[in-house]
């Protein structure tokens, strides 16, 4: 991989970029919210199985591009919800990979998986057809080496520190157990109560069941509700919490009545799935009751709005969540829609709300005005589909003149492939020393300015934002 | 015309565009969506009138702006509808065309007309007020010698493939008589059932009885409709057809009853003008049935989503259909509508769907994730307001890095301007260079994917996605 | 301040950029639309208080980014409502702002202040916390010399003509006396009638009765009330007003029955407050008469669309109105919702109207498209959030391959910060020249089209399109 990657060709600009760069390039690693699982932290071992099993099957980046181009997911060794066999033969499924790897030219996952090789297993050619095999033995010889186990590669890859993402009805027992190990690992857990507020779903019975188990409290009214998640959110806080993650769909946030709410909850309890527009009203008045306790107790409130979940219903029935199908969704009108919880609470230095978006057309319309306006609320990184070079040149070109960079959070790897958060965050440092170079060489901004950005931007924002 | 127009300045970019674009400027056009009129290949001869009825009279691309700045249609020689005279001296319309020249300054449309100059008539001035008759005389001339008939041009050009654009009710009559000329060049129909599809237009029941006739089945219900409609693709593509288009405007797509079509199918006949809310159903449906089509026949389906047609009502009473008042409505919820659709047909690998769009706001927010995953979806090119070179760089800023290039479908020219295909595919070849370079030199990608890439979206993903 | 600032750093374009930019920098200003009060200029002297009271109570675009970081309103001096004591002492609040003053790095505020401290009053320093105290001496002592007066800043700036935005109930007393005063500054009023349209707010009826008082019409019912209307545009236009200006929310332009118009106003003469739905169609139908006016008087007719007025109702209850809590909304519909309006007045060559948006994503989509068809229509410079070098950068990117740069309307700075008006159109002029070098350089255009297209840009097209 060239030194100067990722800037842009003009050689002064590229001076320039190339000092800010090498100012911040071995800056800790903050990561404020991701997927990571928290299991592979809790001993000194841990058995990575093999690189598809590390590299394939649990990044729906990466199989979601095969798929689209007929590859089917049983061919990946996708496992299936029914149990149906699925190719086991991980040599072949590598193959195919390689013998698809021209897919992934010019996207985000070729630089990250580029990157992986080539820093965490020392791999410098390009994966091919012919070579398939050989790089499948030097990854696989690496994963059972000492030098590979998670907690080694925390340490190298200079992490700070590093959340991830639980449901309220978690037991958070791996939490736990790094905390009881000794280990000096700053692994946090993120409380992600969406199975608990999203009445419409399925499972949200037991969950209730679940968390009244977990916090002592017997749920019998929305009171005892609301009592057991200020509960349950003590108990993340415990274990190292600083935020809440929410998985925003219905977009809605008000004020329902005490009484209306005892009445929807009574319903819901009876028979969740059958609320028709009670749903909307209780997810609503939820958020607002989630706003306040953030208030009250400090803890980050997170929304990340605009994913259609499971898109892809067939896929769904055999394969079940996360495999690719989540398709973002426009038309958020969320300078209307945020309105009654920036009045109550976007004025409050105790709250703090980090908004993240799949919808680029409102970056520069409402999310970096309201941004730059409410103090409690903060704009969250370039997400998902847009974590990638032009997605973070949009966002830089879209958001800063109107937030400032100082009405942002900072970067978040946003992801459950923990061997790719030193690619991801050395992406933004580089697409971050790129953008300020821009405005240096264009006299907008002074150097100094720039390396105090590229600085703020690489480390401090995040630490900052999530108060960490 | 430089030869490095339209390449990024950056030196070390530019050498490497120059370089991509040397390798594919030469490869044939495949032309698989567009709306030339195959009348121009019958025979070895055609008339094709005067400058201003090649260039002027049936382009509104190029009389539409001269009407935003006050020209009169009747004055640039547009006919109307209820037979009005209008300017019939085409010098003088010339004239007009060439002082009001500098609108076009920095306009696709100023860029194609140049390419069109220069390359097809060998004209390097500038059009001005002082040149305008000169200029005028050269391209009349050249237009009556026998190196400039379709025939000739189409050879010339170097095009392997045309695809016209034609009603279900079309005769074909023109594409049989090329079939039968034994020219060699290859001009294939498109299905485009528009006409027997939106059920709320006034021609509808006519355009039934055409279709009973064409295909001899008497059409007497939902039934019969479906077997006529099936039967008349048979017929498009045993001259040559691999493809359907669709002027989607409802932009629903889901499944009513078989009893419920009937009923709908029995009202239009009696009245098709008076369906109210059964229009939306009756066309939701009959898209899912052409898809089925489309999986068991394999002809490809392109939909062209979001034109509002005809915005000016005055100027369509007088002047009717394309005369530069179609303007592109947002708020697609792409992701939302194509559920069904997707759902039943994406992952089926014999059904291809092309995607065009005019709200560039969905391309990362939308289509690029639909694309990308979705084994049967592809995404056409930039369309019509896009098709520019500002609208390709945004199309492969924000497409390329969440498809990849392989589940677009290259470019095609959707014009019905014959001779500015050349322009069209040379733009196309320039920008896919230039974004390629500027992936080279900001080391995204090597020099040996940027070679098969560029071959891959001048020539073979066209190709390929119409099952060429 | 360098010179060549803000162009691409590419040294072959910078240097043609550099030319556009000095054949036009010195060009008179034209400020057709902005907010500047008019009282400035009645006399030659004028007291403008301290830099606090030039700088930063006035402007919105500056404590707003004070307040989303966490600094109250009150603390920088900003008058509450109800007469609580806010911060006095200009000195701490200055202090406060130089303390904060990296909050706009990067940030259109910042440029702008940089070049007022430059070229206004002469200060080359940054502003720090240490400097803080020495620059406001230097900006406080130069505002009370007379070079400093705005009748003399008018003439320093060579601004050729200005236009402020005054209520229609406004006595317009400024700008006779200025017309009296025999100064021969060119300060125009614009008629802004949202007060007398807005049937919803509370002050509507009190503005009624101001209307009837100053045109001597007893408005009793809508026909006197459009006639009321008529008489005072006539008005404004003894004063040398050639344009309105309207703030449209509601985006419906329609037509009503004369009887139901009537009846409407006679229930909001009643209680306007309790329109319900009747509100929308008083105001759809108004808006039409409106252009109607435009069409027969001749005065240019504004649409500033899509503005969330005063999002932050607990900030509004505190200090009012302007406080920097106005968010962009979109969803606007553009071209469904222009269509009437469009086509009754849009094809009328006495007819011209100039429409701003604040969302980006309609540039491409709805604005050029429709401006580039439409003879009455142009497209206003980007606006509030986006007159910005990204902002102006992405409007030429997807504006003028459609619209061609003659269906815009050329810049306005929108302005109430008097000193800060050559700042913008400065970056107006450089990202202008930026641009069309951007074009020579890729042969796009040659430089004889470049110089004509910058000359138009800085001053041609305003001085055109509001008939000056």
């Amino acid at each position: 991989m060239q030194a100067d990657r990722f800037f842009s060709p003009d050689p002064a600009q590229k001076t320039i970029a190339q000092a800010l760069y090498d100012a911040i390039k071995a800056l800790p690693i903050i990561s404020p919210h991701g997927h990571v699982d928290p299991r592979l932290f809790v001993e000194d071992t841990y058995d990575w199985g093999s690189p598809v099993d590390l590299l394939i099957i649990p990044d729906h980046y990466v199989f979601r591009m095969l798929y689209s181009q007929g590859i089917k997911l049983e061919d990946l060794g996708i496992p299936r919800l029914d149990g149906t066999p699925v190719e086991r033969d991980h040599r072949k499924i590598w193959q195919t990979f390689a013998d698809h790897f021209y897919l992934f030219r010019g996207t985000p996952t070729g630089i990250w998986l580029r990157h992986e090789f080539e820093e965490v297993f020392g791999i410098t050619e390009k994966l091919t057809s012919d070579n398939a095999q050989a790089i499948y033995d030097t990854i696989d010889q690496k994963l059972q080496s000492p030098e590979y186990t998670p907690r080694k590669l925390y340490e190298r890859f200079n992490i700070e520190t590093l959340c991830t993402t639980d449901y309220a009805t978690s037991s958070l027992e791996y939490h736990q157990q790094i905390r009881d190990s000794g280990w000096d690992g700053d692994i946090r857990p993120t409380f992600r109560p969406d199975g608990i507020v999203q009445v419409n779903r399925p499972d949200w019975r037991d969950n209730i069941n679940k968390l009244s188990d977990l916090t002592g409290i017997d749920i019998v009214d929305y009171k005892t509700y609301i009592r057991a998640i200020e509960t349950r959110r003590d108990q993340f806080r415990a274990l190292g919490a600083v935020a809440t993650d929410h998985d925003v769909s219905s977009r809605e946030f008000y004020r329902w009545s005490n009484e209306g709410m005892e009445r929807i909850f009574a319903n819901a309890l009876q028979n969740s799935s059958n609320l028709d527009s009670q749903e909307t009203i209780f997810i609503a008045h939820t958020y607002m009751e989630l706003a306040r306790m953030s208030a009250e107790d400090g803890m980050v409130m997170q929304l990340h709005i605009g994913s259609h979940r499971n898109h892809n219903q067939p896929l769904f029935d055999k394969f079940g969540r996360d495999v690719g199908a989540d398709i973002p969704s426009g038309n958020q009108l969320l300078t209307l829609k945020s309105n009654f919880l920036l009045n109550e609470y976007g004025n409050d230095p105790n709250f703090r709300l980090i908004v993240f978006t799949l919808d680029e057309s409102t970056y520069s319309r409402e999310l970096a005005p309201l941004a730059g306006h409410y103090p409690a609320m903060l704009l969250g990184p370039p997400w998902w589909f847009h974590d990638s070079l032009n997605g973070m040149r949009r966002y830089f070109d879209r958001v800063m003149e109107t937030a400032g960079i100082y009405n942002t959070a900072g970067f978040n790897d946003d992801t459950r492939a923990f061997p790719s958060i030193p690619a991801r965050h050395d992406v933004w440092r580089r697409a971050s020393a790129d953008w300020l170079a821009g405005l240096v060489i264009r006299s907008i901004i002074d150097e100094d300015d720039a390396h105090a950005m590229a600085y703020d931007l690489a480390y401090n924002l995040a630490k900052r934002a999530y108060r960490l």
